[in-house]
């Protein structure tokens, strides 16, 4: 590498500390590798493999990565996979602490969105999604049986994005974890799909049912993932949240998650899934002997 | 980013096109992402994960990674432990089919070996070793019970990087594959222990034992590492080769392979651990009982 003129500093690039690095160790080594690649490979696969392949190995060349280290990055792979099951996905949950799939989902709505960013945004799915949610009426509730808690009146219009008018039969499917802070699937004490449903907008686009004012909880942390945020020196909360997918024929579907205003832990998600637009305000519900809080929540769906 | 004059062409770095690809997503979320990281982080980690996350987050806004195409790679990553066991790492092997193994493996002996390349260069440990290989006494076999294949009469000396002179009683753990391609973990049929041993140089640094001409084989391709082999239009198999660890006090250890240079898979070795320095010949043996081949094979150790 030639060295750098100071005039040129303004313009220094951390790639021209990689190029040196790099340039010690065998320059052919990585383009081999992508090059081993066979003919029938898919466009897809051979432009992801390919980025991937550079990235990872740029990644070991950059850092010196040792063989112990690699080894360990191994064995937590190894040891999400074996903590998986069909309640757990801990792949996943160390893809979320290292916020690729908060980055994924935001790809995939700046897509969606194209030149417009007034639908309403989107937010990762998480591990705790269940797609065999009790079908209810508007205005039903779906808390069963919870210690404590604020019930929520959550209601609101589904709009059009372009119309600005209301959208009749969106559904809506609604879950969140309990007082304890726990997903029922994660927790026996609670009954099959407690604080779970999926709900219906009327022909004017209404919809409304009982909820819980959300809780901050942990992730799990009893794994590789909370290993991992040991190592970050980082806690595993995430800010109280509702989670939704709402969904119309016509309409690109809306996976989100809505947050507490006066959540402590808004600025530092441990899943990085908070944006500005999904923050709400749970406000005082007065005459309602069903509820104390009420939020008003509207939606906004793209057409395709 | 400012428009590229022509006469900057040369100097145009593939970075440029990533800052601009980035430019479309949230410019602040990676680095909040590293942000996160707290105070009681050891260096080592934050320069690795600070270095991991900006890598995989370039990976996904370059590539425009779907949601979809991230979970097949969560669900890959999560087979992969739970394939793993006390006998096979998936995990491992995964990353040797992407050359992950090999490159570090390169990493570490570029680092060792400093200025000098001559001493034996080093290849990957893979999935099959086992410590607890018996201690054999030199000229004995490690073939124990084994289907055709042809014995080789292995042997040479243990020199000293710096004063060219040999080192007696260094170790010396072989290990191969039987003419199956399987070893003997992975082979019911196999003794305990087939074809490894551990040998140690004499005073004159010299070291004899019996072994097989090694057989190309298929690197276990019913799970992950055989999925990604298969997208990617590659065959699983790896040149012939006979495994070694060396080791001696004083002396920084060598784990290595060594490749039979007739081997059809030479130029593309699955996992890419194949050097030059590391082929070797396999002649013809008259007058020995015991062998039909010889392989005259000396190892150069740098001292501490």
């Amino acid at each position: 590498m030639a060295p750098i003129a100071t005039s040129n500093l303004k313009n220094f690039k951390p790639n021209e500390i990689r190029a040196d690095n790099i340039s010690k160790f065998d320059p052919n080594f990585t383009q081999n590798v992508i090059d081993a690649m066979g003919p029938k490979t898919k466009p897809r696969v051979r432009k992801l493999m390919a980025s991937l392949i550079q990235h990872v190995h740029d990644f070991a060349r950059e850092n010196e990565l040792t063989i112990e280290e690699w080894m360990e990055g191994v064995q937590l792979m190894n040891w999400a996979g074996k903590m998986s099951d069909d309640k757990r996905n801990e792949g996943q949950l160390v893809c979320d602490v290292i916020g690729l799939e908060s980055l994924v989902d935001e790809i995939a709505f700046k897509l969606v969105a194209d030149t417009s960013d007034s639908a309403t945004a989107s937010a990762i799915l998480g591990p705790f999604f269940r797609s065999d949610a009790p079908l209810l009426p508007n205005e039903a509730s779906i808390v069963q049986g919870v210690n404590g808690g604020e019930i929520t009146y959550m209601h609101g219009h589904v709009f059009d994005l372009q119309t600005k008018k209301p959208v009749p039969n969106a559904t809506i499917d609604v879950w969140q974890a309990s007082t304890n802070g726990l997903y029922e699937q994660q927790d026996e004490h609670q009954v099959d799909c407690n604080l779970r449903g999926k709900f219906t907008a009327d022909s004017n686009g209404y919809y409304a049912f009982y909820c819980l004012r959300p809780t901050p909880y942990p992730v799990p942390n009893d794994g590789p993932a909370g290993k991992l945020l040991e190592l970050l020196d980082r806690h595993p909360m995430r800010p109280a949240h509702i989670h939704l997918i709402v969904m119309c024929d016509r309409y690109k579907p809306v996976t989100t998650q809505i947050f507490d205003r006066i959540d402590p832990y808004l600025k530092d998600d441990s899943v990085f899934a908070v944006k500005e637009s999904l923050i709400v305000d749970f406000v005082d519900l007065k005459g309602n002997p069903r509820a104390s809080l009420e939020l008003e929540y509207n939606i906004t769906l793209s057409p395709y």
